[in-house]
């Protein structure tokens, strides 16, 4: 049935929790605070600029994000403090069943495919990074678009690069508006629900819920 | 130099804590959480909607997030429950100084309109219900053109009602993210900050920022 899994970058594949490990060290009392507000402040900004047309790259976006975020906690900061905090984003931890799952999928012979709001200089680093690379066939970027998700045009990126109809692809996402969008655009949708949330249904509901990816292996065993 | 000053609605002509009140006959000791999560959730559906282009009306989204918020909350309701607290965006409080502001512009011969995400079924009985109502020229809805704003083509419904060009525009707004969307659409703008927030600049700054609408007639007074 599927030729494709395509999972989304930050908090799917890897865990933005990492953000909170980094700021201990710049500011102990509010590093949860401030995560928090880092990554709201950084997709607020970018689905406010995919609507006013205004798209700037996603490692710009996301320092300006947190300088916003820092001044809001009223904490002093230089160049080199977001400099070093930005580093964060690409140095993140994958989820500990990462590997395995790549490998049983790839053992099925699907392609699996990466796609994120993040740019080449964002993403590389950390798929570099990291040793579940050599499992990921490609690495895609809305870059190359210059429109973020969850537009339509973000998603038609993935039929460029793999050539399938749309019923091929199940996207894989821990974000309820990436999945609401990937859905939208047609595609069957996993939710990874790792914290146990209500789905924010705002139009298409996921065709399947799992709380970590070892559930997803198991589904597509199923759905093959 | 002026000669249209078009203001938002929700949060700069009418007050958005007049839902907490309604709230607090249906659920005291949640009315304020309740409330602001509703709002929240009304603006980030709208924001995805729009990136997905899946438009709907305002009173539709707005009935589905609230119905998102009482779940979160784990409120049990029924179609009467919805239809009730919805019934709030219809009986909104305008700010104070609303009435003594329109008659200053009107009495300088500008023109006044309203620009709002909101539709008609909305915005009609707000509007007819309330005293200012004498005093706007033009009620502008979003939904003529099934854009949401912050799109540059809701701000263009504006040019298209008052034949002016942009820089004969000032534009009123207590949403940062609204002041952002018209000031890149290239009108003047005015930030209505009655809290004492930090503007969330996410590209384009107020032209002005005031802290309530007295201050905005002095001003353009002075700019005249």
């Amino acid at each position: 049935m599927y030729k494709a899994i395509i999972f989304d970058v930050y908090g799917t594949i890897f865990d933005m929790s990492s953000l909170e490990k980094r700021l201990n060290q710049f500011d102990e009392t509010q590093a949860s605070s401030i995560s928090q507000l880092w990554r709201k402040t950084q997709l607020q900004h970018m689905f406010l600029k995919q609507i006013m047309q205004r798209y700037i790259t996603f490692d710009i976006l996301t320092k300006d994000a947190l300088r916003f975020t820092l001044d809001k906690h009223k904490i002093q900061y230089n160049r080199e403090d977001i400099n070093q905090l930005f580093d964060a984003f690409l140095d993140l931890d994958y989820f500990k069943e990462i590997p395995r799952v790549f490998s049983d999928l790839k053992a099925k012979n699907l392609e699996i495919g990466v796609l994120s709001n993040g740019n080449d200089s964002m993403l590389m680093p950390l798929v570099d990074n990291s040793k579940i690379s050599d499992d990921i066939d490609t690495v895609m970027s809305v870059d190359e678009i210059k429109q973020y998700k969850p537009s339509p045009a973000s998603y038609a990126l993935i039929l460029d690069y793999y050539h399938v109809n749309r019923s091929e692809v199940l996207y894989v996402s821990s974000n309820s508006w990436d999945v609401t969008g990937a859905a939208n655009f047609g595609f069957d949708t996993v939710w990874v629900n790792r914290r146990k949330m209500q789905f924010d249904n705002n139009g298409q509901a996921p065709t399947m819920t799992v709380s970590n990816l070892n559930e997803l292996v198991k589904w597509v065993e199923m759905n093959k």
